[in-house]
């Protein structure tokens, strides 16, 4: 980025090296397919500028040719001014609120001929994106189950209630669910779409996204009446990763997308996160797979979640414990003579004696305190344990 | 073992020796509670014979003259003939049917109190012990669900069927699933008990237990007539653990009996499985505890156990993929046309040319072929993917 607007460590940015930067990404985003990994490489290596001019000056084979004309044929000062005519801004590097998360983009190599950092963001909406540094994304089948909706609206609440946006693709089934849910929970939620950010892709979702560009941010790379297509969705698939700190899985059968954003949470090295579900739900065969490969960490509450991803030390949630039994009241004399006492048939205070290394006196008078404290019964033939005591 | 019996490595064993090592361990067998570490390992160190000795000749304090007194009144031949009468055996190192396995158990550290290699086992049934090198341990709540008990019936079946016995404590619930689909499946299946080999715990497996008794085999450390206690639960648990190749916990709360199990097994260096389930049932709690901890694999089929459990390079499973589809039949020109035809609005042929970047011409001829084969259609405006082709 530095480079790119070729800006010293430490100066000012310089405004009309940003916005040159700016509509040169402009015209690039229009020209090229979002996640075009090659384009976008010289793009952070060379800054946009240098790229164009580069390409505009091609005149090799047709190809070439045709993409030089093309990219003239592109007014980028139009391109941004209809934009902000339906409430869109296009975001790039060095902007105040640019999630510099995505220059680990720059690092990781291409999956399904998608890849690198994207060329700039069309966001709508009041959140800040820098806000997205701590973000968790929950993605999932959109043939979900009521079980997996279930768990992604609670794990987005509980992830909203502690500050943590939710990011996710707004997508039938497990992503409607988790902007609902962290909607629920009062908090920050953003969508990142395939279509263009002016554009509501599931049509059945519109009202939903529209709310999202209300309270939160409706996200894209594809410029604004772009069309959702096949090879955008992967493309969308990696910024949703690449934006957040950890990726969670709540459902997924084995062919499903949210896999394709479980690769790329994974390729980044971010937290990847899978929900178990039964064995007999196709919905959670991709989930359980992703776990049984070791690439994502079994979650199952917001808490556990808020470990992984937060920052180390913070969040440790406490060892998961059962709920306290009486038990646990008893010293250690106490505990081994209730352990030496049968389930079943009684045994005599000599026997439970012998079996604990005490003498027939001591015994009785610690299982006299284990009766009086409801652990054993004195039956015919000696000592047995309370059924509710055992396990 | 050898020096147990004081046999050097290669000669016959000797039969007086084995007899008297067995008449010793008997005897020391109905003297201290199973799983008792530090017996277990003098015996396994210095043999039964010397350590009988050893404490017969005690004549320290009131307690150790106590222990001499209990072990000179053990009359270790009647045990043994007593055993037999009810069909009992009592196994122990050197025999040819050993279980070589358990003598991990010398290096492992002891576990709430219980540990090192059992004295002996008293065994009912047929089968013989050596045949348990390849087994796997099913275990799990007691209170079991309908889900846990298919999934350990299925898992059990598939494992008999793959010549793997499959062994349980006979328990309610997921261990009583266990053994029925190993029988199920016509495999053998054995029963580790807490109480005597010659009794039946819980009683409501009466049947079961005589069953398994008369099929495969009823194991226990615990001298014929011994109570089911929670002390010898404990130690069953690692004998479960210790017998089998790996265990899987299908179902478990925070506070089951079967984490024991499957701690000994991890101590053990064992293969620990866990099944996934609904996060919502406290039944899977404690399983998705110790999947999340990295303790467990996730396991959800035969398949899936027979690859972790198997040696090395026999039984890999088959990398799961989704039912194959249409798509994966397009060439790569196809499929980049494919993925750059937009899934709601339609797109122009030349937009999608673009997209591809090939010429229109091309780009014409391949929609038109992926329509004859069902991928597009052609509607007013353009091109558009045909619903069931996306994702």
């Amino acid at each position: 980025m530095k480079r790119a607007t070729g800006l010293a460590p430490g100066s000012p940015p310089d405004l009309r090296d940003i916005e040159g930067e700016r509509l040169a990404r402009a015209a690039l985003s229009r020209l090229a397919e979002p996640g075009t990994a090659r384009l976008g490489a010289a793009i952070a290596e060379l800054g946009a500028i240098e790229v164009m001019q580069r390409l505009l000056a091609q005149d090799g084979d047709r190809a070439e040719r045709g993409v030089a004309a093309r990219l003239a044929a592109i007014d980028p000062a139009a391109e941004l001014e209809r934009a902000a005519r339906v409430g869109l801004r296009f975001l790039i590097p060095g902007d105040d609120e640019w999630p510099t998360q995505l220059e680990d983009l720059r690092e990781a190599p291409p999956l399904q001929g998608r890849g690198g950092p994207p060329i700039g963001l069309w966001v709508r909406g009041p959140m800040q994106l820098s806000a997205l540094a701590g973000s968790v994304a929950i993605v999932g089948s959109r043939s979900s189950t009521t079980y997996g909706e279930q768990i992604a609206r609670d794990l987005a609440a509980d992830l909203a209630r502690a500050g943590r946006p939710v990011v996710s693709g707004a997508a039938f089934g497990i992503d409607q669910a988790a902007h609902r849910g962290a909607l629920g929970g009062r908090g920050q939620t953003v969508a990142v779409l395939a279509c263009g950010a002016d554009r509501a892709y599931p049509r059945d979702h519109a009202e939903l996204i529209s709310h999202l560009a209300e309270t939160g941010a409706v996200i894209s790379e594809t410029p604004p009446a772009g069309a959702p297509m096949r090879v955008r969705f992967l493309g969308r698939n990696r910024l949703i990763a690449a934006l957040s700190r950890g990726t969670i899985v709540v459902e997924a059968a084995r062919r499903s997308g949210a896999l394709n954003t479980a690769n790329w949470a994974d390729r980044l090295h971010r937290v990847v996160m899978g929900v178990p579900g039964p064995v007999t739900a196709e919905q959670s065969q991709g989930v359980h797979d992703l776990l049984r490969a070791g690439v994502g960490t079994v979650v199952t509450t917001g808490a556990d979640v808020l470990e992984l991803v937060g920052s180390s030390g913070s969040n440790l949630c406490e060892t998961p414990r059962g709920r306290s039994r009486p038990r646990d009241r008893l010293d250690l004399v106490g505990l081994t003579v209730l352990d030496a006492v049968p389930v079943s048939r009684p045994a005599p205070t000599e026997a439970i004696a012998t079996i604990c290394g005490l003498d027939a006196g001591s015994a009785g008078e610690v299982l006299a305190d284990l009766q009086e404290a409801g652990f054993v019964e004195r039956v015919p033939g000696g000592w047995r344990v309370l059924p509710e005591v055992v396990e």
